[in-house]
């Protein structure tokens, strides 16, 4: 639906499973659905077992039914193809579509995104599903996408993956030889000489669990989750290929989860027509954690606008604690994700179920039956709305952001599968230190990919950017030498893209980008931290400090401790028009704000809005002109002084520069700026 | 034993093996241990691999001289039947006895309680071996009651107990159609068509580990703790049946473990001729834990007198910390399990073995052998004051209680198996809440089941009353119509027997008779709490807050913080005759004693007695007359007020009311009341 | 090398790996590590794989090089195995050679130390490697000690295990009645009929997992650990022998782990030509610690001295948190190692390695490159620090002590495997109590194993003596009754070899030598604590408190609280010539200091010097005179007063009496004393 032309305005419903439920209620459901102004529903995502009963049987009168109904009551489909979850019959006739765990164990049915990637006969029989499904909606007229499965995820050990691990190998590296040297298998007279020598890593072989799952040989472990990711991506692209066989024109995606470890959503954003993703947020997940992962997803696919396909309308029903949203919420969190990329605000779910472990996850229709609800009054109340005040406005905008951050799923495997320096070493933690500070600033922000061309952006920064793939280093070499500014920081540009080491000393490759030499780093328990002055204040130092050589560099700032007091902790070089900056250790929350303003200042980067604490602004541009969202995620009313004047699109009021626009707790506001 | 006509004084002794020991040390210990003054031995519990060294071998000579030495001594045989833990050379052949765990892997041989409930060798073999016992001492004159097995307990997964839970499932619900219904199995795909696709819930199928055992379908774990309880019933029945065909007369039994999770006690209380448990306290259990359990198993066969069938003399062995009992506290609580409704005094065990994980378990006769312990002497002083004060007058005695906590097993299982709101709703944390009140206040109480009449009761609280199964309403509505107090609390009245919600608003069906509608539950972290005002105090309140609406109840409490402030969070309906109250949150632990204090007040129903904190009274009656036991579960001297004139057994003297009874460090008192 | 007529001086140098190198670095390598002063390197730990890609094929070329070039640059050969990881072609063709874990599961290929210890095609294998490797360089001319395999370690739990376990079994016991009686099976009906009833122990059978692998069977879990750690002792001794085919004077080595849990150190001390170790401390670990394990280390073969094998230069890989060593902490810690009897000064490893999961630890060569490192430059200094000042003075010097700690592994396993009084017990920990008081005082203290001699010392502390093994007590008694002095502890005396308790009253046999017996005993949980006087201080007391009765012996402390207040906690006995001493608690640290101080005074036993708090002094002789060790813990500089003249070795400067000897922070200083 994403840039589809049929989709003129904002789509906003979400899941609806009346396969749970008798046929009769069906239209009292529809009833009351349309009430709420919902225009789209997701389909079809766990109904393989009622679709198909046995290997050559498929039935689809109820689905055809739902489908009759959607176009009565005018509501878009998002299809699903049911093949997150496979049913009974197949795991008990076909065992190789059912996973094996990671201490070795064959699964029994049970659970969903059960099956195998690798498995045949799940490949067999998924194809066959999407082919009649296809095929039998090609014509339907209100499909607006194709959601394929449904939250990939997972990793399988079975013998079947171990086969196709050696060929997805042998592909790679060629020669036994080569894989030797890549995985460093001299190390421990792991050498190999046969291709069969190769077993799948996890915890009967070089894994091993010590706070999470840890590896003895990092290569390897490194390429099966690239392999493990892979294969799945193959699924998406196998069912992707018969969807556009019927219908070239419908976009296809499928859901994803943020920064979700085990797939590397990078790799798979070209293959979808748009991203889509699912917005479940801890309860102590703070709305710069939120804004993130939007942003993470808006970058998979370059800035384009992005699904928000599932949330929450009150509570999900699998965290320890189940919180509620806050009145206002459901509506602050659709917004939010509007401001940062999305052209939909969808929810799962629509009916709320009674049995099994989503059934206390909220629905627009509880279990009360009614709309009497205040999750239904909040939702109802901005399906109107974006009904009425939205419409299609916002479709299509995009974010105009000078400032990158760059995350990648490999360095995330590879830094936190390390063996040393540091177990406190979090990928993810780090990341949200640097996007956390430009967040509460109002700094759009791009999260991107190694791959992604640096040129348009003024500043890009690399948390824990541990492996320097081959030519990333000339890529930063070139941005800084024209002028760009570049931020890394410690653990960073220790290896190459198999997890070898480059010798000549750390950073690696940067080293002459950033003018440092690191000799050594001390990594500090839990209960130790160091301090560096910086700015004149004393800054906290913790996790691990680098001991760093300055071979051109300034110092912006030096430890004040232990024996390595007077050595520089953060850095700053002046390579070509450029500069390059090092933190060489975690600092406290406000140091990244003061550091990271100074540098915007300096490169003339402007905020979003200036805006009192608590109040997120986030910039979307269109055809339509320039939206400014402003969110409220205070519990108390605040306001905020007009800066550009515009039309307020929700309240429908014009304001002037200087002007106070009120917030109350929760609200949102967005201002269509005048050109 | 309990009830049976040859038993004229309180049983004192307790587990006896002999088998560890070399026959020529046996008539010291029956010496010895009749200077302690016991009457009863339980004998022959961990024997069947001596007693049956291969299949057609059985060998009883040991056991025979055992016998006779009891005879000798005078004293009485609880008789158990050795099947608790089957022998090695079975397992060796044949492997089905042997059990599968939750991950799916077969055991080998060891532990003990090792065998799968469901392996036809284990059947075959138990039976056998019960008939030959039972033949064998049919009309030996000395045994007063059978054993059956020891402490049946845990969960097996293997592939006989898959078939059986098939055939289970079939039997109780005949189609596959019912079976996806009750399971709510089109939720993910799982809709079976074959009872083959049904396979166990465990850690490879449906469940996994997090903090504790969760599972992604409520319905399927929930019938398999029922199946797995009821396997181990049948095994029980089997045996019991073989024991009633020779020795009609003698009651029958198995220990059981208080509040044990795995096995619903209830639905087992109507098969054993009379209810035996094993009284093992944690270190930091208080007396309030262990009176609650005592109240539990006397709750199983509505009232009937219960056996003591273990406790320790000393300490136990596997706890992390084995504190000793305080001198006085071996007495104290012997006692305290006779007011609660015990008509025994038994231990384990009578001599401390020397090798293997119990070694460290006290005894009568410790290592040093001797009886100059103070062990000994605590214990053998106690059987002189039963053989000398209490004789066979307590024999029989009932506890007249106006108030009841209903206890069920289906709705602890379904409680905690639930996915959401809340992992930190804990079923039996939340009944002791109400109990520990009650009690602290010396008010009776019965602990009853979902199907106890309620009608001899005043005052019913069904704390967390997830599960209201169908015709529960009904009763309890019928109940407060005429006249009865109600009380449940928060995560009430949500699904039926089958873990299938009740449409219509929560608390489902008790809402007309509580007169409210939940319509959302806020669940809070650890940190965090929100309070409500009851009666002038600001009381707190955790875990989960309801918020609800008045439809008809008043507030007694309304919340104080947060959106939903001004919400009632205590509620109180008329109903009929009656009252039913709704507590929607978990209070401070003052809060339980004086909201409860108010109620009885209202409803006149008097404590055993008034007493000073610490000491605990409770009243049992029989023809002999009305027994107040007053037990200090102080370590220091405190008095008691005598408010009703009698004599006192321990002590020999008659009280008058207004004098003062004093009693010492954990002493304990018993008032036979003139009547 | 140790006490190897070729070896003139201190070896420095350590693990040198170059085949995970190109062979054109090699070179570069040795003109480094030679400017590092090293002189021998450890070769071929890791590199089976490579000197034998299949059945029948072996290739030294690489070896042969390298040895070369060790030749070329006079380095001397520590020559290792490689056996201590096996290639994954000999996996993948016969998979006996791989484990079974714990629960039961076949490993697969990976990791290291992964072959199990009875397998056929290992002992097979690793059998014609040895020869190969001892025929091809048994005249090479530098190899100075042979280092069998590679930190023998783990448990195996697959059948070949158990048809083993057998047979050690068979051969041990003989007949199943006295395995029914060691065992002690009739417990819970185990007894055994035929060997074949026996399975291995572990989480399938007795085990379990509860903050540590626990066991239903004590006895069978104690003899399954012998079992295992001969196991591997068989294994070592089959490679030796072949070494000593073709190489009879050259010494020979395993490398050992400090205080291991699963292997018997004592047991294999005899096998070794000389014992040899890999200090890798916590970094939490104090000096005292790691003074303790070089102690234990050095006990192993009756106070020979000992090789440090392994240490790291900088940081280890595997740690939570690696932290540096401070500035002189390298040189600090190699001279400890000397100080406590080693006669080498070795690491792991001399180049850093580029993958896999010891890349990040350090080396002498590390990642940059160059001798342009702290690590490089403080090694270097101190290799010719040893090179000019130490060069072989302090070669097989002994340390005289007069004060033994007995250490026992079956205690270990037999103490920690207990079920009951309290899991808090642990075995090291209560050893390191009496070590470390005495050491912060520098009393030279060995600690030995129960075989050793006793008639040597006048002080011989046995903590938590759980398992009096026969003829023990009567070696403590003969000791005691000339005049020696012991101290046992609580949870000492209660079992023999089988792990059964000793009939007539704790502590068993110990009994009359302490002249008490110890009725009962009170577990603390950890937030508990009781107290006891002694020498008018007030004591806290820990874990677990003895309740004790004098039986001829007098009370040195009395506990103050609870009901056992008023009962000794600390008790001496006269008995013979000698004093027994009984510490029935776990007490204060501060009290160990004074109570120790106290009988060493009165044995008139001297430490090795007074010194400043945190500076460590230890001794050590040998025909060149007393070597005094200072050793200066502290971060900051302090200073010691000469006490007997001498000759400060590294400073080259003469003291006399009452002179003030400067010790900058981690400085060191060697006083060769005036004879």
């Amino acid at each position: 639906m994403v840039e589809y032309e049929k989709v003129k305005q904002i789509p906003f419903g979400g899941d609806y499973n009346p396969e749970q439920w008798p046929e009769e209620t069906w239209e009292d459901d529809f009833h009351l659905l349309k009430k709420a102004h919902i225009n789209i529903m997701t389909l079809n995502v766990f109904n393989w077992a009622l679709l198909q009963p046995d290997e050559t049987t498929y039935c689809f009168d109820k689905l055809d039914k739902v489908m009759e109904l959607t176009k009565k009551y005018g509501v878009n489909v998002c299809m699903a193809t049911s093949t997150g979850a496979h049913p009974a019959w197949m795991a008990r006739k076909y065992p190789d579509i059912l996973r094996v765990t990671a201490d070795g164990k064959r699964r029994k049915y049970g659970r969903r995104h059960n099956a195998c990637q690798n498995s045949p006969t799940y490949r067999k029989y998924a194809k066959a599903l999407t082919e009649q499904l296809a095929a039998r909606y090609a014509d339907c007229g209100n499909i607006v996408a194709w959601h394929i499965s449904n939250e990939y995820g997972g990793v399988c050990y079975c013998e079947n993956c171990e086969k196709k691990f050696r060929i997805w190998l042998q592909k790679k590296y060629k020669t036994t030889e080569e894989l030797n040297r890549v995985w460093n298998l001299n190390f421990w007279s792991h050498t190999m000489y046969d291709w069969e020598d190769v077993v799948v890593p996890n915890l009967l072989s070089e894994e091993f669990e010590d706070d999470g799952i840890r590896t003895m040989f990092q290569g390897i472990s490194l390429d099966y989750a690239r392999f493990n990711s892979d294969g799945m991506l193959e699924c998406f692209n196998m069912e992707k290929e018969i969807v556009k066989k019927y219908m070239p024109d419908v976009p296809v995606t499928t859901n994803f989860m943020g920064a979700y470890k085990p797939i590397d959503y990078q790799k798979w954003g070209e293959s979808l027509d748009f991203v889509s993703w699912d917005n479940y947020p801890n309860y102590d997940d703070g709305p710069a954690e939120i804004a993130m992962r939007h942003d993470l997803m808006r970058g998979l696919k370059n800035g384009k606008p992005f699904a928000l396909m599932e949330q929450t309308p009150g509570v999900s029903n699998w965290q320890e604690v189940c919180k509620l949203k806050r009145p206002g919420v459901l509506r602050l969190w659709s917004y939010q994700a509007v401001a940062h990329g999305s052209d939909t605000v969808m929810f799962f779910q629509m009916k709320q179920n009674i049995g099994a472990c989503e059934k206390f996850h909220t629905a627009f229709i509880n279990h009360v039956g009614t709309g009497e609800t205040r999750v239904f009054r909040e939702a109802s109340e901005l399906g109107a709305e974006l009904e009425k005040k939205i419409k299609g406005l916002t479709l299509g905008a995009r974010t105009d952001a000078k400032i990158a951050i760059i995350f990648d799923w490999d360095n995330w495997w590879a830094a936190e599968n390390s063996a040393g320096p540091s177990r406190r070493i979090r990928y993810v933690e780090e990341a949200i230190q640097y996007y956390k500070a430009l967040y509460e600033m109002n700094y759009p922000v791009d999260i991107i990919s190694v791959e992604t061309e640096l040129s348009g952006y003024q500043f890009v920064i690399a948390p824990l950017l541990y492996m320097c793939k081959t030519g990333f280093d000339e890529k930063v070499r070139n941005f800084v030498r024209e002028g760009g500014t570049f931020l890394t920081t410690y653990f960073s540009g220790y290896v190459e893209e198999h997890d070898l080491v480059v010798c000549g000393g750390y950073p690696g490759k940067l080293k002459d980008i950033l003018g440092i030499w690191v000799e050594e780093s001390d990594a500090l328990p839990k209960e130790e931290e160091n301090c560096f002055s910086y700015g004149g204040n004393k800054v906290l130092a913790r996790i691990l400090c680098d001991l760093l050589h300055l071979q051109g560099a300034e110092a912006l700032g030096v430890y004040e401790k232990d024996f390595y007091a007077g050595m520089p902790a953060v850095t700053k070089n002046k390579f070509g028009q450029g500069n390059a900056y090092y933190v060489g250790t975690r600092a406290d929350e406000s140091f990244y704000r003061g550091f990271l303003k100074e540098i915007c200042d300096e490169l003339r980067i402007k905020p979003a809005a200036c805006t009192n604490p608590g109040i997120e602004a986030a910039v979307r541009k269109n055809a339509n002109g320039t939206f400014l969202f402003l969110l409220n995620h205070n519990s108390y009313e605040t306001s905020y002084t007009v800066e550009r004047p515009g039309l307020e699109l929700l309240g429908g009021k014009n304001y002037s520069v200087g002007e106070e626009l009120k917030l109350g707790a929760y609200d949102v506001r967005i201002l269509l700026e005048a050109e």
